[in-house]
């Protein structure tokens, strides 16, 4: 999928929402752990009460991962569900990896070949050559984390550069953006630092930016839409918590699609009023 | 195990070899193809063969990904029979996780409590809430990238911050040794770099340091104990491809041990002259 096509299933679907499916068995409802396999179940209810509000499902690795093999097989079935039901979905593996180039290579056939993901979260720190190898897929992205939305992020992420004057954000996203394209580098920008969205545009006016920390981690959509838009919308914005886990019973799913409805209608006045639709 | 352990461990063996199982399909002996598991037959013949050479085993978790929920369980088999076989050595996911606290629980529970590693290596590029959670083990440690061995290290690592005059990776050590402990954070420095050892010396005395980059990324084992050995020793120097595939027959374990053997003499010399011995 390239960023007019992502740009299209935004118009189509009058959203820009993204689905964080953080899976995990001590918050799903009781009643699912009997199956044998939990995880897919949830998941696979999840995606069907929400597919049509969302353009974006974006899968946690670590939810998957703390469950050793079964947890990649749970992983894999929902993938492979997606890619076959809803094969309009944008699929981010968010496993922010990054390492030498042969390493990132194996990462990137992991994630593009094995899982047939559309993305993957990468961590920026190594540079260039811990990067590209994503990059030499068609019609595949990398995710760089630029400025994230956890308290931390100012420990390294805001330090200005003597010889720039930029923060390292700024640095991360104008050095990588010669690596790739607008149509396969995207940033991680934290819902939660609005103000600085500003700033952003004016490095990477063009790329997509995947923006966690809506709802629960104190983001505003609004605040994220008047600084962030760009002419092809530019923006997923994700949720996770907020709408897997809005509900614990047997009406989970049910209340999952009405909490994702809720929010691609405010996406759809957004866009509306953007002149976007 | 905490520092002094390791420093023991490091005198009975002679060594502060840690051997990398980036175990390749593609690159080892055709004839474990036809095991049922050939990467746990592999990776088994290359401990039995190197196990008193060296005193940690550096698994990289890419090599085991791309092959789903099979490379997971032979990821899981090979930290099992090592746990087992040779409960003194040192065991280091090289997984380069790195996101925010609830996540990075997971991933802790992931690598210190499904696979019982020792460590795991982390990107700091999120900050201190993307480390914490790894600290919280009782002998258990984050290995955090600083001063990598890639091509393009320089790329944000070397970048001067306005306000301190100190380098990036300076920073990372700097900030994140008061975050934990030399028992609980070591670091990851490039053998590429070693006249910059002298310089993180002067921020990690006491640290741990993980050294990729010996022999096939040209580090020179000489020069990165000249500057780097500290009183408890306080290296680890990693060799993955020069030890696991030097061999490509029948032969390989074999030759594996002697390539380890030879690093270990040299380790040995490099103690003794050091009076760590």
């Amino acid at each position: 999928m390239n960023s007019d096509q992502l740009f299209e299933q935004i118009q189509k679907k009058k959203s820009f929402l993204c689905i964080g499916l953080d899976t995990d068995l001590s918050k799903i409802p009781q009643h699912i752990l009997a199956c044998e396999d939990p995880i897919f179940e949830f998941n696979k209810a999840i995606i069907d009460a929400t597919a049509e509000y969302v353009v974006a499902v974006k899968p946690n690795l670590a939810f998957y991962e703390v469950h050793g093999a079964a947890g990649w097989n749970s992983l894999a079935k929902t993938l492979k569900y997606i890619r076959k039901k809803f094969p309009e979905l944008f699929l981010i593996a968010d496993a922010k990896r990054g390492d030498i180039t042969s390493t990132a290579k194996m990462y990137a056939r992991t994630f593009f070949q094995t899982l047939d993901c559309d993305s993957i979260t990468i961590s920026p720190y190594m540079g260039k050559d811990s990067v590209s190898p994503f990059l030499d897929y068609n019609n595949k992205w990398a995710i760089l984390l630029a400025l994230t939305s956890n308290e931390s992020y100012s420990d390294f992420q805001m330090t200005e550069s003597k010889e720039s004057g930029k923060r390292l954000f700024e640095e991360v996203i104008e050095k990588s953006s010669k690596w790739g394209t607008p149509d396969n580098i995207m940033y991680v920008v934290g819902a939660t630092r609005a103000e600085l969205f500003i700033d952003i545009r004016k490095v990477a006016p063009e790329h997509f930016l995947l923006v966690p920390g809506v709802g629960e981690q104190g983001g505003s959509l609004k605040d994220v839409a008047k600084y962030g838009l760009n002419r092809k919308c530019g923006l997923l914005v994700n949720s996770s918590r907020g709408i897997i886990y809005a509900d614990n019973t047997e009406r989970f799913a049910d209340v999952a699609g009405q909490k994702a409805k809720q929010l691609q209608k405010e996406m759809e006045e957004i866009l509306l009023s953007s002149e976007l639709l």
